[in-house]
């Protein structure tokens, strides 16, 4: 089985969303920062660490919270890989599984089971925030990926947050990318 | 006069010190990795950092809190100059002012332009914490350093914390260094 990642995009002070679920502009500004002067597209850099990302990686597990924020991506997640979603109420117009999304209630050790035995070799990423919160204490994350950029958001919602285990260190980085505008930071975590 | 900048060792999730300042240990762990396989010293990249970071500062600015915590670090700063301690209540038994430490209860504002007349064309460190958030606020600082080091706290002290004026977009990273278990960032502030 592939390794489980958890992984977000993150300001400076710890924040994978402003209060209120603002800030986004601001927070996803990179994949818009190429070389100056030129059209502002992704930088190679991490144009090359996104395609990567997305060939490592065989399924998500996200949360119901960012499924309904971003009305399921308007049917397929991005990243175009089949996506688990952890909630206590699957939404009733849609079947329990499709091709896109399998929702999950019994919590985050099934939720990964379930991405795991669909990405078979690849990578499962876990969505920061509560997820990751909950995966990091189940014991159950390989690795911790950043992007970290160069914004300050003062509050909103912290990547992991207090969590039980604390303080943990972590392995590394074992992988360091200089975007423009990001960071992109690879951490191991030990299993316990 | 020399730019103003603040600095930290920070943890993955924005913290400069645990709960109840805890966390050093794990907080400063990269000042003793090396090598591997050899003594245990600060990588070369760290070495030549610290270096670099010693002689472009001319002066400090630090809270009475640290300073009580360190207990003076001594008598004199490790980093080997003047530390302008904001304080609302300076101790007794010290003078005003001696070769190590000045004294200022004016605010931020205060104490940066003294640290500022003692630093000449040098740099001023400002202290993570409560010191860079005023100074942030303030709309004193010109960068933003951040060593960061490969650990989940949990809670604690934040870099900034919230603030007047968040959220604020920095420019860079201008400078990424990869060390040993730590990744030296330094981002510039537009000045308002």
């Amino acid at each position: 089985m592939g390794k489980v990642c958890t992984g977000a995009t993150m300001s400076l002070d710890g924040f994978i969303a402003g209060p209120n679920d603002t800030g986004f502009d601001l927070l996803f500004q990179w994949y818009g920062e190429g070389v100056p002067g030129q059209q502002k597209t992704t930088s190679e850099a991490s144009a090359e660490h996104l395609r990567r990302l997305q060939e490592r990686t065989g399924a998500l597990v996200v949360g119901r919270h960012l499924y309904d924020l971003t009305n399921a991506w308007g049917g397929r997640h991005p990243m175009d890989v089949t996506t688990v979603v952890l909630t206590h109420n699957p939404p009733p117009a849609r079947p329990q599984a499709d091709d896109n999304f399998v929702f999950v209630t019994g919590g985050i050790k099934e939720a990964i089971a379930a991405a795991q035995k669909i990405a078979g070799p690849k990578e499962v990423g876990v969505n920061g925030g509560q997820m990751a919160r909950q995966a990091l204490e189940a014991g159950l994350l390989d690795e911790f990926h950043v992007d970290l950029v160069p914004v300050l958001l003062g509050a909103g919602t912290p990547f992991i947050g207090q969590f039980e285990g604390s303080p943990l260190a972590l392995e590394g980085p074992v992988g360091t990318i200089a975007g423009v505008g990001v960071t992109h930071l690879r951490y191991r975590i030990r299993r316990p």
